[in-house]
């Protein structure tokens, strides 16, 4: 069974970037453009999960949902979330009314 | 520190709701419906994201990034995949490159 | 050749809806819902135009560009703009540097 | 009142296009790389549309909604179709049903 503490620091390591120099990385330029270039990195990343999924390539829908849930973490991290936000959204419904509790909240 | 297990927990529900009946929860009947159908899923997920960082509302962005994972989830487990595949592909890039690795690629 | 004035036979009437009752139609009731509930819609079908080139099924394709156009002027109302405006914006790219306007404009 | 015949002429270029060197321009190069390219074109400005939307701002809006059915227009050729196939199924609407003939088919 996989560790999941590896989303743990990519969260962590995405927090540290924030102060880091804007050309040192690709994720530092990100912050330095703003929130709409991150958002339209996610819209992106949905789109390329899309297609993958809509071609039954495994590996690369694997990739593409990564890529979405890595560019989740830098918009969360750029308003000031991370995992653990994600983490304890995901606890309050599972204690609430388990996985369906978006259904009964969309009705 | 919160545990993150609740990740691997929902990736299990959703295997297990493959088998169930569709009219028995929102998620059974989601994937009745099939790909094309919680593709579509992944893509409003992702809008509403976008709209809740435009607003700048953080409460707000948790649950849509939550939505946004769990319907990822439920589109990997109907192509047989799940979590731990979401995670071991993000160590592998940590292996390799760290965070930055998509942007190596991309280039 | 197919007369281009239907395109503002329905913007027009996508100005008329915004004073009926939001009951009394589709779009009276969309509006009703407000702007990001319009700019779900058009997230929604720019990912059904997606599937439906995916499944390179020419017939969808046109049905979901259509879906797509159409919620996209329900937008431009909603905003108090129309196909005019779009239309102006065509011609003002066409005058200045051609179709590749937007390429130029990226660089 | 403006004349709407531009959209046949960016509709009738991007045709002309096709046979174009792929260096020669942005949309020869865009047909080149193929439909999940130009797909992934249509999601980015879909995204931005809707943000623009979200600032209110109504030049930026009109702006990203001619992106929108710019590359609507491409990827329609990219299948072998074009403007007035969308024109055509705008009239079949009017005729059948009106601007509401989408509400009553999901019905």
């Amino acid at each position: 069974m996989i560790d999941l503490e590896v989303l743990r620091r990519v969260s962590d390591t995405l927090e540290a970037r924030k102060s880091a120099n804007p050309d040192s990385s690709y994720v530092s330029s990100l912050y330095a453009k703003g929130n709409d270039a991150i958002c339209k990195k996610v819209a992106e990343e949905a789109a390329e999960t899309i297609m993958a999924a809509k071609d039954g390539d495994r590996l690369h829908l694997v990739r593409e949902v990564v890529d979405l849930w890595f560019h989740s973490l830098v918009l969360l991290r750029h308003h000031g979330l991370g995992v653990d936000d994600v983490v304890a959204e995901f606890r309050r419904r599972e204690g609430i009314s388990g996985i369906d509790e978006k259904n009964a909240r969309n009705k």
